[in-house]
């Protein structure tokens, strides 16, 4: 049965808010894999398998032949910055990728140069932006940014877009009352409300724009109320919060293993070092507060209090990052882990990760666009809760927990995958064929 | 719906193959939980919960509240070993447990003493046996078993009995014609075949008497076509082999989570410190080769090179095991995984788990030991794929592959708790719920 | 030749400020070292040998069979703190040594019971002290101190006492004109001066008293050029500051050796992670300032940059502390060190220490004690600059840089000791003793 | 007043057995750092300082303005290798240097050229050698290494000559009457005795000619009473063997420190992983065993067992190198050291060193070249002891034992050059100067 999706033609225009590290390591590397000069590695959309069917029929096929995606050849690229570099300067200034590689795509990185940002010091004390729109009142931004989106489509010829917000972790803000419906959003930002946050702008521009939205910070951004209503209003599919990578992402690989066995955890302790834009960014409190609570509520989530106090009533958790310049992108973490086993017996596991931060990103970036641009052409609308698979802090309906276990995510977004290409989910029983095969023998 | 299933009444008999530093930790760390002393920690069946129907349901049951189980209070123990120590004794040579935990339960262990074991010192070259049955021939050994069997069932008034080999690992030989049938296999015990390991000839014995059996070291034992069609035959669940503990443990849950993302992997060198008698067997290269057979296939078999070869192709995995007298029981290992993400980068993962052998193995014969009496009574039998979840290299059907992903083989084990008491399936979709929950707001 | 030195007769007290974890392990430890239960390993005073005159004469006596140390059996314990437990009860809470060696030693830990301590919590914000001095004009309380350590002697029946600083971190102050000379110093403890700390006026009533002073915090106490002058005056040895324990002791271990092969260091991450009273105390900025700049000068001070900028003029070094409950004393340090060879290219080291706090400290103060003890018997006075071994921030006198390698301290160490003994220094030239051996062939 | 001391005059040449990995990135390097591309980091003689009178007089000149040694502009290179490749060619496929450093450097690499190679399979059964000479007697190899040497010489134009062996490690074997003197070596020599391995050979051309030689690898080689006779008889200097890198110079880096604190040492396990040429070699368990026995007695020499057996007594050291293809040259290590502090309480050392073996390696060839050279112009024949500190296992005269600790081993290298160049030696005594310092006050 499945969903009727219309079909991919055309251009995809992918905009991006902040052309830094992670945006330019994912331009740079679609560059590189149209030449085919590399592969995109860590992209499940490109290099991922999908299980149809039962085990004995063994079928695999790769998920881009098994969906209608997007293809990277009718990708093209846009985006804002605060600095006026173009995507080659940008990315060189980066130092994630070869000088090489870069030199052999520095033709298409060049021609691609960042419109005027949307900026708030206010937001992210440790960065002064250069490149960034004349105008100052909220309503006027949001004016200009859904100019902008027009215009790029227009220039660009394109089909369809979708926005992946990449730009820098803004400072820690509550949810208040203007956040609670569209109408109080949209008046806050007639008057100019200090407290709609940049990325804020750019979300209701977008979804205004009928552009499908990610958000790869752990801003608010459009996990409020206000935009989630636009996003179901005008059918556009959204999906938030925050690059699951490194650290993070060993935490919900690592802790659905340890209460599989129902080994308790008594501490959890994480270090981070890098010395990149994001890594200053975060050594301000204010901004480094959004990013732990992004990054502390995943164990309590997993590793459920409530249901198993036994275990992980005492979980003492703990998330530190520093910044280290010697180790530029190539961020380092470092987690202690004290579990207890039978009769109490402790034991501990350390894990050491020499990840680089923007090589793990990009692919996240690809998979979104298009996945978003997928769900869109399925008339899905609103959060798509399918793709927590790749989010720190998962966009959820309200009354709802994220579900952090990677592992139940992958597992929703195949069976997300299968049901709207109307395949046969999958519960990993077998009893009934088993039998079958054992009668056969 | 659901199965049948026979009430747990009486008591239940735990046969246990090799009375060393696992089944001492097992059999003392259930007289301390009977006492209210310490908790069943890393046993699914006594502090697991399973979740039951939808998210919003809110249904986390206990595992042993969900499915009739045996309980603790009406377990006893019985055992061989090829020396003559009483359970208190070995355990208290094995220094897993603190002395001050043991001298709780002094009395209870002490009475446990093994009967005189099947043994041949061909199969495992490092230990020395000296309480040992006086027969030699394979059948007059076999029927011996049979007679401990029922002579223990007898004494303890025994309402059922279930047998889990602890006992060390034997030498690595593989498949022969022996082995091919039940008719085979009972005319080469009766011929005195020497190619018959002593773990076959409790397997064998433990089946014939009806008794369900679970292998917990790599042998080969009951995974043989000759003893799976006996175990059919005689409708006895079995279940094997190779307790999944420390490095491979965590190996089952990191393989999958770096393939979930579809990120590369290069290498897998692993290393192993352990000073225990395990140790010690395993520093013959023959024993050693067992091990390592059952601890390569893993990863193989996770990273699928034949489905994505441009991922898994190169993978060189190594697995040592060292024996270093100063950490005991206190098993170490240390992994360095080299991976590659987007455009080839590499990235390596270091994992240290400073881990327990026996606190870890223990929990495990208790689950297969309540679980394989729950199949028995439910009236399932042959190989038990649903308790993979355990194992280092479960069994299987022939012309099926192995499942090692932890995460999937927990699915399995889950949804068969759920199939056979009748209760919905999981498959993580959650689209017919989530949006009734987004319509209702 | 040599010096001439009193001999160790009769009894020597040890008093300490602070007996907390540290001291009352140190105290526990010489019980039970008394009572041949245990060994004072890490303590050179009494498990370290000395090599005397040349390789080929093969003479390596103890140290304490080679200069006139007190006995263990001599030494009697005495101090303050702010809570009024017992030691017994303070090291039962310390929760650093096992219960069943505490309660072997329980008699003579618990007839030791603390003075009223001298507190301001100005200059420790994260503690509250309920058993203080109730004088609070700063020169009362140095004449109460002076009171104590006079009655002290005189109950305990002491031949000679020494002091050693085992209290809490005090927050980060500066040298400024009270703590010029002991004139300004005196002046300012009459008028009650603010700025004088807790830990200062325990240095001067040990020196008024002619009591020998160590200092293993790193707060400034006798570090400060009025009570190095009045030191030298009444010819009272003295030792500061802050035990070199964990990390830093690593760190002066590694870096000389790094240093030794002229390789560069790019950067040096140290992470800490401890649950125990100093983790909470030092959980405040203020006091966190003050050890901050205790462990950072160590590696700038034997990574001279003047000297070589071409390999450590670019060194970043980061240093942080983390309190975490779960791992109680067990302190646990991960460096990450950046280094590079051979045209640059670069290369890591990690280290990952368990270790203990207490038990790498206790040691410390008793060689400290017994060190200043003979140091004051052969008539040396002011700053020990061949104790610089036990210490994270040596003081020295002004115009020399401290020596923070550990192996030229140990050497600065070892051949105080030959030349107050009339025995050779030793060069490791041998360029000598070598050619006669191969003559002699 | 010191030695006296020929100057360096005209060409210095280096000839290498074994144009690998570490010859070619020493080679390489040179090159580089003579036009101005690298820094030559981990070599002394180029990037070390030496402290010279009191601390006070703050004299750290580099060694290399302080001893007369060839200038690096001086050097040219030549060698023998099993494979016809040029440098260029050799360092390409070490895949230890960038392909743009090598470019930079290509005329110079590939004008060297090997000469054929002594080579015989029974000595390192993993390689296969093509560029061989075609003699086979022992007597007619050495003649022929001695044309070579002189030829070269010639054609070069050098002024000198020095000799580092940089092939592979040979098989384990032991001493024997034939290496007890040069008498019966050299009658050996003539019948063709195949005990003599090729390295043998080699050093003895090379003293033959009055060439001084080293030894980076663990083989016997020139650590035989005939060949050390014969450097007597002719005054050339000598020293081996085996190049202390990685793991081993960590080991002694960290065990003094450990030993100077006084803390025990229960176990130590040391892991290596590597995949270059040295690895494949060393996977043939006689060629590790030469390896093996040069690791080993490292510790045990540091931690003296029977001068303190209660802190060294029951040391348990277990050294693996495992070869792991992935890791190409990049050789890490991963070492748990348990050791032991007050009142024995048990504590634990982890250290990862991700390193490059070959970079680590090449600086040593130029100091030892460098070295040898200045001893042999200073009139030192023999054993050159002073260079220990660069070896693994350092030889020394019959009856006294190798000095493993780096510390002591830097001290005597130092001291040896201030001796040799007429400075105070240093005992870092320091109380004269220290005194006066505070009188001056």
């Amino acid at each position: 049965m499945g969903y009727t999706i219309k079909p991919s033609e055309g251009k995809l225009g992918i905009l991006i808010p902040g052309l830094g590290a992670v945006a330019t390591t994912f331009i740079a590397g679609v560059a590189a894999i149209n030449k085919g000069l590399a592969k995109p590695v860590g992209s499940l959309t490109q290099m991922g398998n999908i299980r149809l069917g039962k085990r004995t029929e063994n079928r695999y096929p790769l998920i881009k032949d098994f969906v209608p995606l997007a293809n990277l050849k009718d990708v093209v690229f846009g985006g804002w910055d605060v600095y006026e570099d173009n995507v080659f300067e940008a990315a060189s200034n980066a130092k994630v990728l070869e000088p090489l590689l870069l030199h052999a795509v520095k033709d298409e990185l060049e021609s691609i140069k960042p419109m005027k940002a949307v900026f708030d010091k206010d937001f992210v004390r440790n960065l002064d932006g250069t490149h960034i729109k004349e105008q100052t009142h909220r309503r006027e931004l949001a004016d200009a940014l859904i100019e902008d989106i027009a215009q790029f489509k227009e220039n660009n010829n394109c089909n369809r877009l979708v926005m992946v917000w990449c730009g820098s972790t803004e400072k820690y803000i509550e949810d208040c009352e203007i956040f609670e419906s569209i109408a109080a959003f949209e008046e806050a930002l007639d008057s100019d409300d200090r407290r709609i946050s940049p990325s804020m702008i750019y979300a209701y521009a977008a979804i205004k724009s009928h552009v499908p939205f990610a958000n790869g910070a752990p801003n608010l951004t459009c996990d409020i109320p206000a935009l989630v209503e636009l996003s179901q209003l005008l059918e556009v599919p959204i999906a938030g919060k925050d690059f699951k990578t490194g650290q993070t992402l060993m935490k919900t690989i690592l802790a659905p293993g340890l209460q599989a066995r129902a080994l308790g955890v008594k501490g959890w302790f994480s270090s981070n070092i890098l010395g990149n834009r994001d890594g200053l960014v975060l050594d301000d409190p204010d901004n480094f507060k959004t990013k732990e609570v992004s990054k502390l509520s995943v164990l309590e989530e997993i590793l459920n209090q409530e249901i198993n106090p036994e275990l992980y009533g005492d979980l003492y958790h703990k998330v530190r990052i520093n910044y280290y310049p010697p180790h530029g992108d190539n961020k380092e973490s470092w987690d202690n882990v004290d579990i207890f086993g039978w009769l109490g017996y402790p034991m501990q596991i350390k894990i050491n990760f020499l990840c680089r931060d923007s090589i793990l990103a990009a692919p996240i970036v690809l998979d979104l666009a298009l996945f978003l641009d997928l769900a869109h052409r399925a008339g899905m609308s609103g959060i798509q809760e399918w793709l927590s698979f790749y989010l720190k802090s998962p966009q959820t309906a309200p009354g709802l927990k994220p579900e952090h276990d990677i592992f139940k995510q992958l597992i929703k977004l195949q069976n997300t995958l299968r049901h709207i290409m109307g395949e046969d989910l999958i519960t990993h029983l077998g009893l009934d064929y088993y039998q079958e095969l054992v009668d056969s023998l």
